[in-house]
């Protein structure tokens, strides 16, 4: 099947927006999505946006019977190691279930990594969770590794009252 | 102890070189650090920087015996969830051994932590190794929660031949 990928504009929040419902959905975390279509237009499209987006598409002639051309998206930031200095990070990489299976999450990951390689990055990082078998599968198969399991990282975080409090002075 | 915690400037990029290292070296893993002094001026100062720094400084009459005054530092970068939006980014919280207790640790904490409300963010992201049970500590009793033990996120990463290799269309 044929389609591209390009990268996102503010049109592309409506679908967007969806499809991270939807991932979410997969993940069986939906409640946790705060995002709105109008949160990713002001985030990702204006002066310094916090994150870029691309988007695979098929022809008219593909679309889902609920008439979506698009049909995955990746989002990604610039980030830094204070070891290997430039970095990329995939905050998602999503393709809807009726289209995998014919390498569009591949193109949309090899994407990616070409926006960070001209961009000067050495890394590629992003998160799975353990128990996402089939995508940590697609992910060694092309090469990624497993920094928690092999290095001994662990994502931390701080949100909500408590960011609040450690921002106290 | 007094100290004074402020943005990082170019003119830091050289103690924060020297502390990214000794940070390395308390990690076992000086080997893996590739970034010099030049690299932090180009990649934190230039138009569109991939992080920002802060500096802590103790006055004159505390400096250690080599003549540093700088004697701790955070990086950070603007990152994104599609969840939850706007997020911040630590990537590295590190205060010289000979000045730890005194609460410079939390003071940088907490500014990350002021600076990324203040850009709208609502998470604060970094990670640890799980075998520093002291910082492991440290961030537990700031309000912080494990994200990989909790949640199962694994961190990922691809990088040299490998992601030139994801790269090729």
């Amino acid at each position: 099947m044929d389609f591209t990928i390009r990268a996102a504009t503010l049109e592309d929040c409506k679908d967007i927006a969806r499809m991270i419902l939807e991932l979410a959905e997969y993940e069986k975390v939906s409640d946790q999505v705060k995002i709105t279509q109008r949160d990713l237009e002001q985030d990702g499209f204006s002066k310094n946006p916090f994150f870029h987006g691309i988007i695979a598409e098929v022809p008219e002639q593909h679309r889902t019977k609920e008439g979506h051309s698009k049909v995955g998206y990746a989002l990604y930031f610039f980030s830094y190691s204070s070891w290997k200095g430039r970095a990329v990070y995939m905050e998602d990489l999503y393709v809807m279930p009726e289209f995998r299976g014919k390498g569009i999450g591949k193109a949309l990951m090899s994407k990616v990594a070409q926006l960070g390689l001209a961009a000067g990055c050495t890394q590629l990082n992003f998160a799975v969770l353990d128990w996402n078998k089939a995508s940590l599968d697609f992910y060694m198969s092309q090469g990624c590794f497993d920094v928690t399991a092999d290095l001994g990282y662990h994502c931390m975080r701080c949100e909500g009252e408590q960011l609040e409090r450690l921002a106290q002075p």
